[in-house]
């Protein structure tokens, strides 16, 4: 998530901040402290960052064993995943050409850049309402689109929605397609995304003004004019690699102890986006990671 | 907390930041996106700071009376409690005057300072002893002073403490004074602990060389030359004001629902250091007080 996000500003101590910037701001402390203190004494030596990805993770007698794509083994006591969530995509034209310039998986970070404009939420589950309830204090008026006939959201979120006055739900609605051009104005929202797009990839100007869906009743193709999409169809936590060690929720998130972060399997923690928390948020996460640590390190000395 | 912090090193971000400074960085950054996006519409107006102390907490009906001690009253519909927890003091002579200088209330913070040196660790609790085994992987030698003439920790907690054959436990011990005098000699450690003292406090130089403490059995005094001191006789959570309203754990700590931070009032949320979380640092607090805002707006909406 960190990596792709154009920019970060809800890591307190941070105003704003590239994903990038707070990843690496983020391992060079983790080597100071490896390096001055922990290496040169018996606390198990120093930390190895090891970039690859993990395909299996194993439970052997003495601890867990972890396997990489790069054919790599590791052997290790205890382990704590925290290979985090990505948001579904929609896999539709347009979705990568317009990220960051109007199309948004976290309506609670770029809401505000909105207001008074015309946004839709796609999805319509209990993300999908909630993220149009919270927009309704921002935008203009708000379109949720939900692909099947009937609505996932349960009653209480529905009324909520009915209250805003500023919600139009859709059903039976296929995205096609998300269409954009260049600015037509230069407000001051605008050129918020316009300023943040054009530090992430080099290109100006370009920004959503439209969506395509089908009726799936009628066949017809119809276009909204809008200026903001935001995706709310679930995440795809990544953890194929523990199928059948760990426990899940219906999300396929992985299930833990609240308290110490460990899973069912003693010596094997998860932390952040991966796990069953209520709220994706990065200093969330962060804290998670901590209280993992923490735990691991109790784990280690029993 | 925050606040006595000589240097805060465990706020991944930023290697090294004094409390006030992170403070005043959490400050800023609140005030950017309230001024911005929050004041202008009906997003429920601008955030108010006030500086004061809360007294009492009170249930309405229609939501919470909050009263300080310059006697003003705030009314609201949902209350977070953030008020922290602060060490118990030893409150003997010399405490005030070497924290800082080999004087600490936190060994996962502090105790990689202490290589090699000889240290004390006040309080035989869990605390304490779990303290002592994290030292020493650091320390040379580490006593364990117990009021009492029995230990409190557990049996595996004092397994673990004799296994590590570093650390002497002596029990019936009240401890009289921490004393200490000019630095004997610049060590990488020393000049860390001091350049940091020498910041907060304009002075130099000035580092714990001993304690003295009663062995209440035979009444001598005795003097025990160390270079480290670790507080680990609880804590003082800051809750007089909600005593009555929410539960509480054995340590005085809140009790909240681990996922949404509410305590068992009904809008009324906890985060960080009061409530019952198992580790007490910054950037979990942080985590926590990010929850809790975001359950009390799922609160509000409801």
């Amino acid at each position: 998530m960190a990596r792709k996000a154009v920019a970060i500003e809800n890591y307190p101590g941070f105003e704003e901040i590239s994903g990038l910037e707070l990843i690496q701001r983020f391992e060079k402390h983790l080597r100071k402290f490896t390096r001055q203190s922990f290496s040169k004494k018996n606390l198990g030596g120093q930390v190895d960052i090891e970039r690859d990805e993990v395909v299996k993770l194993k439970k052997i007698k003495k601890g867990f064993l972890v396997f990489t794509e790069s054919k790599h083994r590791f052997e290790a006591k205890a382990v704590i995943i925290a290979s985090g969530a990505d948001p579904r995509p929609l896999e539709v034209p347009g979705e990568k050409k317009f990220i960051g310039r109007g199309l948004s998986y976290c309506s609670v970070c770029d809401g505000p850049l909105f207001e008074n404009k015309n946004v839709a939420v796609i999805g319509g589950g209990n993300a999908g309402f909630e993220a149009a309830i919270f927009l309704s204090n921002i935008a203009k008026k708000i379109y949720i689109l939900e692909f099947n006939p009937k609505i996932g959201a349960d009653e209480t979120n529905q009324e909520r929605v009915k209250k805003t006055g500023k919600v139009e739900v859709i059903t039976n609605a296929a995205l096609k397609q998300i269409k954009g051009n260049q600015l037509p104005e230069r407000g001051e929202a605008e050129r918020r995304v316009e300023m943040k797009a054009n530090s992430e990839r080099g290109k100006l100007h370009r920004f959503v003004n439209s969506i395509i869906y089908q009726d799936r009743k009628t066949k017809k193709n119809i276009i909204l004019p809008l200026e903001g999409v935001f995706v709310e169809i679930g995440s795809q936590p990544a953890t194929a690699f523990v199928k059948g060690l760990v426990n899940f929720n219906e999300k396929d998130e992985i299930k833990i102890d609240l308290r110490t972060n460990q899973t069912k399997i003693p010596g094997l923690f998860a932390a952040g986006d991966i796990t069953e928390i209520k709220d994706k948020q990065i200093v969330i996460a962060a804290g998670e990671g901590a209280k993992a640590a923490l735990s691991a390190y109790d784990y280690l000395q029993k």
